[in-house]
């Protein structure tokens, strides 16, 4: 017997920003598995059951969903934002390629949201207005090295860059360091926009330049993006500057 | 007297991936400034006025709408997916920044949405479950030159790549000539997804292999990720494989 598993995206933590096909598919399913925080979002009925798991268990918290589905039960995972960016899309197909065969026919469904770089830039302006990368700074499952690589390569090469789990007790030096290669490839005058719980009543959106960012800027909820040689600062008189990146590029810097 | 302009992203197509906030932006402005089709998705009431225009005259439209909303009304820019992701969140600022002063005093607010790569990956699979990048492959406004500098700095830094306004009657070149480019650097076996009006009845999700790619395999409603060297793919029997790239990732290729 083989039932359903569903990954939900929940959006930032607005609930305006939860999609219609979101909302429907925490109404159809019976089993959530989940971080704490998005689960318990969800307002849950007396019918549905939620089992709460820490952060960083994401590969057994998928494992368990994928028994509960196996025994035919309609399952759902939540994650926060959209569930294949840096969340458990991708947990959920390792453990399905890892796991035993009957997990492939799982019928399985992801729900796309809005991510937080999305939501982070509609607050500041359009800073994603042009090409653009996003990079987890976690080096919990990839070496530090890969990430400095993709930081000088990225903004080597004009990208835009969303940095995703920027700091955490367990990782505080890496933002740092981090600043330090991108100051090493970027002009100081580069905007950086830290997003905090964008579109959340404790929201806190916070521009500055590259030369005058800081890692006490930012904690584990912050996405922060870096500009590019080519993003701007608008001024405006009694609002937010708006901080973008023109649609235009001139040629490569050789 | 200075109004307000909305900047609305309407995701992907499918009316279940419209976001509350973006329903309720719809309902409470009065003038609408967007791509045909995308405004045509809205269903406007009779107290409310669609002005729409081509697909290339994103800064004229700006322009228009500020104006617009300069007169004190209630002005909404629509786009397809988010704003801020190609599309009209940049032209908008663009157009403020050189416009008349009193377009800074507009009260402008940004709608975020999913776009088209999350709506795509979540068909897919997880193939955006590590470091990405988001690359348009219109050459109108930059450089074919950077286009490939890009293309070749995050293929070789093993970023999964997502490939916007891939192909068009007036572009016929360029994705063929992408492809080549990714292929100097990736092997044969990298996968690849093309992804045309996901979530929409008229979806089309197809997974080939770098080796296989085919720039008419697209059309410019297509959005193309390009795995890195870590993606896989999952067989699964009567079901679509799926295509995910690991969470975890090993040291830079030296």
């Amino acid at each position: 017997m083989s039932g359903r598993l569903t990954i939900i995206g929940l959006g930032p933590g607005n609930v305006e920003q939860v999609t219609p096909e979101a909302s429907r598919a925490v109404a159809e399913a019976t089993f959530f598995y989940g971080y704490k925080p998005y689960v318990d979002r969800l307002g849950l009925r007396d019918d549905q059951q939620a089992i709460t798991s820490d952060n960083r268990e994401e590969l057994t918290r998928a494992q368990e969903a994928l028994e509960k589905a196996a025994q035919g039960y309609h399952v759902a995972v939540v994650s926060g934002g959209d569930p294949g960016v840096f969340a458990m899309a991708a947990a959920v197909c390792e453990a399905i390629e890892a796991g035993p065969d009957e997990w492939r026919g799982i019928e399985l469904g992801i729900v796309p949201g809005v991510t937080a770089m999305l939501a982070v830039a509609a607050r500041a302006g359009a800073p994603l207005g042009h090409d653009f990368c996003a990079i987890s700074l976690s080096d919990n499952l990839k070496p530090w090295d890969l990430i400095e690589l993709r930081l000088l390569a990225a903004a080597g090469a004009g990208f835009v860059i969303a940095l995703y789990n920027p700091i955490s007790k367990a990782r505080p030096w890496q933002l740092g360091r981090a600043f330090e290669c991108l100051t090493a490839v970027l002009p100081g005058t580069t905007p950086v926009v830290f997003g905090r719980a964008a579109g959340r009543p404790d929201e806190r959106i916070r521009t500055c330049l590259l030369a005058d960012a800081s890692p006490d800027m930012a904690d584990m909820a912050t996405c922060i993006i870096v500009g590019s040689p080519e993003t701007r600062i608008i001024r405006r008189e009694g609002q937010a500057p708006l901080v973008y990146t023109p649609r235009s590029a001139t040629g490569p810097r050789r």
